[in-house]
């Protein structure tokens, strides 16, 4: 035995660690700025907040003396039957998680063990790699095609060989490139017999009918990860969900943390689903902006944004004007804060959340400024 | 390639799962009784809530439009520093987590792989098992003397052979026996070199003076696992911390879900800090209920209390009056709702969390009803 604090596995002490979003306060304070003064887009959070209603259905709650001081319902009955409602599927193929994070960690960790493969196509989100580092997988990029175009053939023939101790994770849309998954892409991987993992965090901001859903029935083995971060408006809550074959949902319920999904985002999740409608509003405006700014952004020389079917868009910067990371920070520095990459895929691109519209014209003037 | 739903792995599929806590509307759903005249007395939950100045910290970061809508910080800078107020300890020892649930399955899957050992005392407190299961570790259960006394040699001997393969999970106050670990049994397995981790979610009850965390500093392979759902009355919000040597500290705030506390906890829980005090009376108040319980329970023929350091007593039960779970079934059909076990150890026992003290009345009457 030792007399030095206990060491964690070998392949955990080596991780870089995920790269997370610094809270605005600290950027602002980093920027010596009010943060009130400062354009948060580096996130891709709902630019308006939590809904009206939601904040109602909060305060209602916690008006009940019981509030907060019991446990959470292990089996989720009521955030299901919401989740039922909201996607027009059966309870039995819902599980709730503290965001998609924790349901992608799930998935992972109960499928495959060490060594197995998780084949991702950057650029694409970076949990993927981190959840792959920490459950010590190994990790097979596909590379994509210009303009990150998925290929169907390219992903076929680098899953092809690793059959069932595989998962292939496809984003849609994907986050940074904004694209959909195409269906015929999606369908073909299927129907090999491919485990996929299919990320739509964002996909409200296409329409829930580009989702894939539909799919599920005719595809045992497919597993949609959805959240309520993006849309919803309560990153800071934690609420994501996992639909996927009843079969597997029993399963990854009693493998789960029984006491998962908090009450607060409980009741936040429940009452966003009875006003979805409302909500609805927020998203076609962010929708509306999107495509307003995708148009703005063209008009820019040295700008080439990406279409985008998502609440962001990813802009090639010009040599000429420097790296993205150099216009991340020229930016940051004046109180617009976007997402900027490590990743070599990404040095000459930066990443801007949708922003309200109010705040439209205030991130196209900073931005002409440091162009 | 396979055309069913994707597999978990064999260790999992075979798992019993965790037995939560049926949530109260539906235990009073199968009484048929009215949820307000039932006495939740099965979660060890704080009987008095969430604190009216935790409440009200919630209704005034609920104002801000930004509540809930940002993702929380990933290094939980000023939970943090509440808790280093709250521990005395320097921040860098602290982790906070979604309930100490989450800690414990972080610190298990960190520093132990798949067939390592991981020693407990049963009866103890059940997500052990669950966490030993999930995450395929070796179970070595060392059994305790009478009146479920722990005995350091029966312990020193068990963990002897696995050296730095091997966790040992105390719990002070042990939950359900309700006694302290004694501080010579900790100490004398630690300065062998052992790993611990020191369960402590109960120790505000028993008074933070008895808690270890003094020996921190000299035992860098000591854990211990603190929570606020049992005496900070928030165990729907999700919200535990783990206390240890700043490396591992480091490593396992880079290994874990980067927003793994919601915003909700975050802001209770340093009210919960800021409000210690005026919490104090209640922690105060359900000591005194306890004391006065157990009294009362010596009263009773053929039930025997053990002295308890928690805010629950684990009652012996004479088989002339039934097993515990017998007692627990005609307890459970008044409205009075406790916590049985399978555990065979236990079969003769019954927990009975402490209630408030203008529900006591009628707890030892509804009990007296029964015997």
């Amino acid at each position: 035995m030792s007399s030095g604090p206990p060491q964690v596995r070998r392949h955990l002490a080596q991780l870089p660690g995920y790269a997370p979003v610094v809270p605005l306060a600290e950027r602002a304070r980093l920027a010596g700025l009010d943060p009130e003064d400062c354009l948060k887009l580096d996130a891709n959070e709902n630019p308006y907040g939590m809904h009206p209603t939601v904040r109602a259905a909060l305060s209602v709650a916690m008006a009940d003396p019981r509030f907060g001081s019991i446990y959470p319902d292990p089996n989720q009955t009521e955030l299901r039957a919401a989740l039922s409602r909201y996607t027009g599927l059966d309870a039995s193929r819902i599980v709730a998680g503290a965001g998609a994070d924790e349901l992608l960690d799930l998935a992972l960790r109960s499928l495959l063990q060490g060594g197995d493969v998780i084949v991702t196509c950057p650029p694409s989100f970076g949990m993927y790699r981190f959840l792959a580092d920490i459950n010590e997988l190994r990790l097979i990029e596909v590379a994509r095609g210009d303009g990150f175009t998925l290929d169907s053939e390219t992903l076929q023939t680098a899953v092809e060989p690793f059959g069932a101790e595989c998962i292939v994770v496809l984003t849609s849309p994907n986050n940074p490139s904004g694209d959909l998954v195409p269906r015929d892409l999606l369908r073909d991987i299927l129907g090999r017999g491919a485990t996929v993992i299919l990320d739509e965090a964002y996909i409200e901001f296409a329409g829930l009918d580009a989702s894939a859903q539909d799919l599920l029935d005719d595809s045992p083995r497919l597993i949609i990860m959805r959240t309520f971060s993006k849309w919803a408006g309560i990153a800071g809550l934690r609420l994501g969900y996992a639909l996927a074959h009843p079969d597997l949902v029993a399963d990854l319920i009693k493998v789960k943390q029984p006491y998962n999904v908090n009450q607060a985002a409980e009741v936040a999740g429940i009452a966003a689903v009875d006003h979805a409608d409302e909500i609805g509003g927020q998203i076609g405006a962010i929708r509306a902006s999107r495509d307003q700014l995708y148009e703005r952004l063209l008009d820019f020389e040295g700008l080439s944004p990406l279409p985008s079917d998502s609440n962001y868009i990813l802009v090639g910067v010009d040599p000429g004007i420097g790296t993205g990371k150099e216009l991340h920070d020229r930016l940051a520095a004046i109180g617009v804060f976007t997402r900027t990459y490590g990743d070599p895929l990404l040095t000459s691109y930066l990443r801007i959340s949708i922003p309200r519209a109010d705040q439209f014209d205030t991130l196209t003037e900073r931005l002409g400024s440091v162009l």
